[in-house]
């Protein structure tokens, strides 16, 4: 007997960016598995149990939940924002091909969710909307050089720049030396947004530029998005700028 | 007199994936612009219009829709997708940047949606799961050697790539171009999913490689992840293969 598992994206925190289908599945389960503070967020009913752990612990999560939808039960995992972009699908999939056999015999559902760089651009116009890569600044899961190599490729390629993961306790000069490396390659006056908790009632906004942007405007909830030559801020009397990456670029911007 | 403007993601078209904002920003909106296609999504009441228009005339429609805003209107303009990638949102920032002074005065709301590189990661597994790009084909707006130089940077860098406008009537040839070109730097067996209409009935998934990816698989409304040198296939009896991209990379990988 085999049940279901649900990765599901609970998006930024605003429960007006949660999609119906997302409700849905969290209405359906009967496990649930994710980092506390993304639990935190779920109103369940008496029968829903949640099964809390640590941020670090993904793939040992992972396989806690996998093991109870083999025994049956309908199981969700959750992630803020989208559970496809450095988050627990990608740990759960790993898990299905280290796992034993059966786990690959249940039947798994992602579902998306707004993911944070789209929320923090929706805040401040439209800062990705050109060519634009995401990376993880966590050293953790790959070396420190990895991530100065595609933070140069990135900015010679021309992407905007959304950096996830920007700085924690663990690691707190990242953010610091991935600017510096990005001022190699791009103008001083370079737009960055820092986007903390976009949508959300403790959110905050703060437009900046890259010879002035200081990593302590970020901490674990932030998504940082750092423009290409070619964004632009536009002032506006009275309102918030707006920051947007042109459609076209090259020989093609008239 | 200043009305107001909402630039809405739709999502990727299965209803349950647009998000309660969206659906509100939609309710309270007299007037609505857009590509035709997705015009035609909307469940309109009957003192709503709709303001139907060519998607090659992005900046036109985003100045007729502010000039209405301007008159003191409640204004949407819709994307399928996410309005912030290649889409409306850029169009709009850029006409208020252009337009007249009053425009600046509108109040501008960017209402995120779930864009389609999610959608369609979601469906296959966790390809996203890393570090990654998105890359429009189109080269109606950038030259396309800026295309190709993206595109090797991307794969050298290690990025998974999602590709957006990858083919049209009036771009036929630059998907196989984009292959031939990531050939040069990926191995043959790299995953590439084609994801069309990803979540609405007409949805159609493929899985490949990158050494057998056939361009006439892709239209319009197809999104086309190519998998980093990481990226991951796992084979499951009776279901469809799991697709991902594990959370580290390089001398971090276990």
């Amino acid at each position: 007997m085999t049940g279901r598992l649900f990765v599901i994206g609970l998006g930024p925190g605003n429960p007006e960016q949660l999609t119906p289908e997302a409700r849905a599945a969290i209405e359906g389960a009967s496990d649930f598995f994710g980092y506390k503070p993304y639990l935190d967020r779920l109103t369940l009913q008496s029968h829903q149990e949640r099964h809390a752990s640590d941020n670090r612990e993904e793939l040992a999560r992972a396989g806690a939940a996998l093991e109870m939808a083999a025994a049956g039960k309908t199981v969700a995992v959750v992630s803020g924002g989208d559970p496809g972009v450095f988050a627990m699908a990608a740990a759960v999939c790993e898990a299905v091909e280290k796992g034993p056999s059966e786990w690959r015999a249940i039947e798994l559902t992602v579902v998306p969710g707004i993911t944070a760089m789209l929320a923090v651009a929706a805040r401040v116009g439209a800062p990705l909307g050109h060519d634009f890569c995401a990376l993880s600044l966590s050293d953790n899961l790959k070396p420190w050089e990895l991530i100065e190599k595609r933070l140069e490729l990135a900015a010679r390629a021309g992407f905007v720049i959304a950096l996830y993961n920007p700085i924690s306790h663990a690691r707190p000069w990242q953010l610091g030396r991935a600017f510096e490396q990005l001022g190699k390659h791009l103008p001083e006056g370079t737009p960055v947004v820092f986007g903390r908790a976009a949508g959300r009632p403790d959110e905050r906004i703060r437009l900046t530029t890259l010879g002035e942007a200081d990593p302590a405007n970020a901490d674990m909830a932030t998504c940082v998005i750092v423009g290409s030559r070619e964004t632009r801020v536009v002032e506006r009397d009275g309102r918030d700028p707006l920051v947007y990456t042109p459609r076209s670029a090259g020989e093609a911007r008239q």
